[in-house]
């Protein structure tokens, strides 16, 4: 068992969590008839909790399936060449919980308080590679990306109306809580909420700026996945056909170290 | 039985959904002294649970019953003419449940996940067919259309401001949940709503964009039943005098095989 | 009994409402002495249960009956005149239930599941006839017309927002529900509402749109009633002095076949 | 005792109010000592039901006096004035109920049911006269004349948004439950209220069409009353001392017939 | 016993209000061993109800009671110079009760119904000139102001928007309540509230008018306490030393008819 | 023990708060084996209380840690250097509380019930401290200073709002409960919120001096921290050292006194 794995796969988690998921690890270890819990138990059992069970019953079409492999594999290559974004542990095109069709895993070398705005901008770039990927194979999108765009919007609007890293508004925040009305309402965010307190101008600089950090990182993005859009179709049907990649035979995949033949 | 096409008409039916059709279709079949459960009983009872019951006490003028056969077949011939549209199944002009006046059922090919774009905009035109064919025919439209226009104008505000699919405003999301007041209102949408973060500008921008997605899938259709006008006449003729049309007749009218005598 | 009439003057009615309106005139009959119900008990009742009962207490001055009377004549010889329109059934200035000072009633011939957008322009012009006609006869305007204002605004603005009736605006829907927020907040119109999604710059051409409407209609009133003069005043001096008018009488009077000394 | 003036000034008072007010006169003249109700208690039964109780208690300053009573001349000198406007009754300057410091009183001589514009025109100049009088009188304002203007706001906005009387607006109904919002809320006005349908330049065309009606009575009420003025003096100096005014005395205060010294 | 005075301190006091303040005083006098209750423990039984209880406990810095000192006498100084001010009674710079570091008590000479604008004026002045006091003096201001702001700005508002004393807004009301919002809400001022029915131009020229009396007020009292900076240091030296100051010491000192070395 | 220390480390603590430190102290104490309470014990027991427990669980990576160092020494000298800042008491990078990754704590000398304009803005200076330190250092900030910027941008609102020390918008009040809504309301800002009483353009002007103020002081500290780059870098490495820094040594770092090699 690599604890290092593992820890580095929980971040953030308290020690009741960890108890949980060996548990989990054991159980499935007994179903198997298993003898001791293993690595492979313990990382699905860490993969339940983070993003549910798997859904085998959710037989998507050709068509799907090789959208999500691109998508995911453009997730997995921009988390690999992007200098601040954290490595890449595995990529699966196996349906899990609600509604994911896909995943692909990051592992944080450790456990993080702070971001720095080049990290924060690595984020945005990877969350946006299934979508980039989706354009520059089919040159068209799906409905597939959506979460992965709000989260990015989301990042980018905490970037310029909380961590005070737009140039053009400067050292200040906007938005809720700020401001005397806040602690008018005793501090309670949501009595008489709904009074957005900065003005239409400055509304409008903050879309501008929102939009410049996310096209920014869009455009990165794009020239990366153009370029190695040989290393991109290789994974992606490599991963079609395995379902799930990770360690090493994934490295070598981003890193363009296998021929078409040598897969 | 043709099990293949029941699995195609309810698409996301759990099991107990499918046993509650089966039940419908026995009673039905019960009610008619047969035997056994046939095909006709087990689509009866899949429209009633998708439909409503048929509504024969609900007359319909013979004005109101032409606009709403070619209504109908409007859908009819855009689902049958788009590259990226599911398969038309049948067409009726039976009222149905609380407020149909009649329906163009379609037989998704498979249980979908994800929707491209090409996908997205010709569900768009077959919604706008009906609106369209009533003003190719009557040269004026009809309050008929209007739940068809509201679902088009939402799936083209959800291509703009979820999708990404606007190149003007680009790989963002807008409106509700997210930015940063959303995470605030600890994920609860409903507190403190109604505060739009972005700003006039990007409301007019998602106006215009969605408007042009619209306007766009509008033009498509009106030059595709202008040139097969004869067909929607013929078909509406047809389905005037027949109430219910599918299968192969109804393939053959909208591929325009039958010759006016020919029906 | 005029069955046919009686069916044309309760459009939607259930059975239920019938029943109730045939036990009304029984009361009514039987209160008069008499030993069947007879038409014009039949038409009573359901002037009852359509616009309540008649308030006689109401006394009115000579100037307000002189303006209630050319008002609802007004209407009525805009019903008569428009293609579109019902057939007016019967014009009275006997005030009745909470606020009505008059009445026009129109027959709708048949039940109505569709509106084209002549019918709806008729309507409208119908509703615009009691102002209009304040307007021709006094050169003023009273209060009178305010609920006929908002109901022909009304019409007009679902031409525009939800009927995809204006060519600016082209053919999506504005406004409450339409839009992902709609979805989000479970389909519930009043959680977190007060968010108008579209942009002022939208919200203008709205405005412009329903108003032209409305203007349009105002004009053909206004052209009409002005070339009918006489007959609006000859019709509406015969109302004033008989109270209430139907049938031939009525028609014959609308149509300007009685000269006024035949009245 | 004079049914007609009661009957006038109890419009819309239903018969219980009518015998509540017959029971309190014949209290006051029992306290009186009286054998029978005569027309003076009838009158402070009414006032008191209408206005609420006497305030002697509420000792105002000689300059306050002073404001007042010319206030409530000017009130009753635009009333006896204007063509369309109800006939004074009385005038007082002791204060009455919960914040009144004088009253005129007009009596509607019939009922009414509708009002024409140049009605309500003059509503709203007597409303003003208040206002207008202490302006020509004292050359500034005083805080008295705000829920007169309040009132006289309202009647003008009803005038452009709900009677159709603004010709820049036309005949259209503008705010709260017009449009199809106010259906889709169930037509209950207070769930997800605060959504005004109309644009920014239509509200400023409200507010220029609302403004411009009420500026133009003022421009009448200052004409009046800066060429009555001695006439508003003298009355108001009349009043100051006798504190109530009815009938023909202030008749021919009114209408200057009296001299200076004639009083 | 001067009754006069307690009568002037106690405008709008009800006879409970009155006997609560003879019952403070009365223990007030026993606690100190007196037979008798007089007019000191009556005032410190006025200034308990109207501004609680005194906080010595509250202890200021050196720098905080000058700058108290001068802000008080500010308002002192002003309301003694100004024509239509109430006479200054009281000068404190003595904490008490919830917040206030100092007071300044105004005698008004009668109760009062309405004010006048030149009164309003004045008002605005006096609370005003703590605020100019210490800008006068110190060159910069402190956070003591908020409150005199807070009440200055709404005065100067409802001048604008209810008493319709702004020329260039007429004399017309604005906002809550005014207009039919307000009747259709049933008169419930709070129930789907936030709607302001005015145009952002209203709201603009609201915000000119409200300014342009603010500042107007505030030149008037710079030029004032400009003019008689030595008195105001002067007269905030004597109250430090003292920390209250009343009657005829108080009004000679702000006469300025004090020498320096006669205090 | 030093009194003093303490009383200016707990200004507005009342009695049961004092005794409380004073418990949680002895127990401090008494887990050491100590027969007394020290003042160590005494200065944990209050930064317990103000900013919770010690954290040493999260453990920071050395990138963190080194981001924090500077980011603290940023407060720390800005505190150190501006004239009417609060004296810095200690500087430590020992994670407490639920999010503290660090902390600066200020000695107020004194209770304060008044802040003049410029200690607001050397408050606003010392809470930008940190940001632009980690601007200094990294040339890039990171997620680290957003409560600081939230806290200063609250201030700056608070002057330009409350305090009326804009001179572009004079000295009047701008948003919640100004203004006659409040008082409708009864007092209740939570009732009906939502109305930004002031106009599109105020609510612009508002926004630019508000940021005028951030961004002054940002350029103040910025010359500063630019100026004594080597103060903190030394500083920033001796903390990272010593995780806790006051008194005497920390005096002489910020002041510059040390050598690189004296520590």
């Amino acid at each position: 068992v690599e604890l290092k794995v593992i820890a580095a796969r929980t971040p953030g988690f308290a020690g009741a969590d960890l108890a949980n998921i060996v548990n989990e690890a054991a159980l499935l270890a007994a179903r198997k008839g298993k003898d001791a819990v293993e690595m492979p138990d313990l990382e699905e059992a860490i993969d339940r909790v983070v993003a549910g069970l798997e859904r085998k019953s959710r037989v998507l079409s050709e068509t799907e399936r090789d959208i999500v492999a691109h998508h995911e594999m453009g997730h997995a290559l921009v988390a690999f060449s992007m200098p601040h974004a954290d490595p890449v542990h595995k990529v699966t095109i196996i349906p899990r919980g609600v509604a994911a069709l896909g995943m692909t895993y990051q592992l944080p070398t450790e456990d993080r308080y702070l971001l720095r705005r080049s990290e924060l901008e690595d984020r945005i770039a990877v969350l946006l590679g299934g979508h980039v990927a989706e354009e520059v194979v089919y040159g068209e999108l799906s409905t597939g990306a959506h979460n992965d765009l709000e989260r990015a919007t989301e990042f980018a609007r905490l970037m310029v109306t909380k961590y005070g890293m737009s140039e053009r508004l400067g050292p200040l925040t906007f938005g809720d809580g700020a401001g005397p009305g806040f602690l008018r309402r005793g501090g309670m965010p949501w009595a008489g909420g709904g009074e957005r307190e900065y003005s239409e101008e400055t509304a409008r600089t903050i879309d501008e700026e929102v939009r410049q950090i996310v096209e920014r990182a869009y455009e990165r993005v794009r020239a990366l996945l153009s370029t190695k859009k040989d290393v991109l179709l290789r994974a992606a049907a490599v991963l079609k056909e395995q379902e799930t990649l990770q360690g090493e035979p994934l490295r070598r995949l981003l890193a363009g170290e296998l021929s078409p033949a040598g897969v």
